[in-house]
């Protein structure tokens, strides 16, 4: 695999553990260290440190139990020796414990450092594109 | 100049391009061709190409000519010889033609590659973070 197929294969790794509601998968991909920072789709602004995205996860597992679907539609690589970066465009689906269903295509951008030899995400940014007349997201742009 | 300078250097001269209401000056800093993909904080979901980018950067300034103000807040630079990426937090605030105000915490990612010797910006993605309980943006968050 060259340096863009090894950092498709974490992004797919992430994907895949998100699907199988599986944190330590999960976080496992990202920096584990303080360094990390996260731009997450929902409040609060920014997150910082692998703690607090392991955090996350959890509570978005709790909030959300119902099952997971994380489908990449679009992915673009950037990178060279050491550091790259991945824009995509993601379908992702849950259900709360009362089976309302969040369903969105949504913008994600990852920032990696290769690090002992193993590509890992130490810069993570999602969203959900807004109607400019409203301010509130659009789940079913294209 | 290192690198990681040099990149903060364009970072800072968008910025400066954005309060000057310069399109060719903000358009000069990101890759001048149709590999550019942009995730802007508003609809549509995807910019695609330098032709794009500098049509929304023209309508943006039509829509609100009043002062614009971009300020950062605080940057985060990872950078190898030839590939980069920034995470930033900026104050935005433009004002439309009957005096509203626009006024924003934003988070955005920005994806680097040198070329022919010049840092040129290939990727952006600029977002605010939504209220999970409304899925509309908050403005104001810290």
């Amino acid at each position: 695999m060259n340096e863009a197929e090894e950092i498709k294969a974490v992004e797919r790794r992430i994907q895949k553990a998100i699907n199988a509601g599986d944190v330590n998968g999960i976080v496992s991909c990202y920096v584990g260290d303080d360094s990390l920072v996260i731009f997450d789709d929902v409040l609060p602004l920014k997150i910082t440190g692998h703690a607090n995205w392991r955090k996350t996860w959890e509570q978005a597992f709790e909030l959300l139990p119902g099952p997971w679907r994380v489908e990449e539609k679009e992915i673009g690589v950037t990178c060279g020796a050491d550091v790259g970066f991945t824009w995509s465009i993601v379908q992702i689906s849950a259900a709360n414990p009362v089976g309302q269903k969040i369903d969105g295509t949504f913008r994600l951008t990852q920032g990696y450092r290769k690090i002992g030899g193993q590509w890992l995400v130490t810069h993570s940014h999602l969203s959900l594109p807004l109607d400019p007349a409203t301010w509130s997201a659009v789940f079913d742009a294209r």
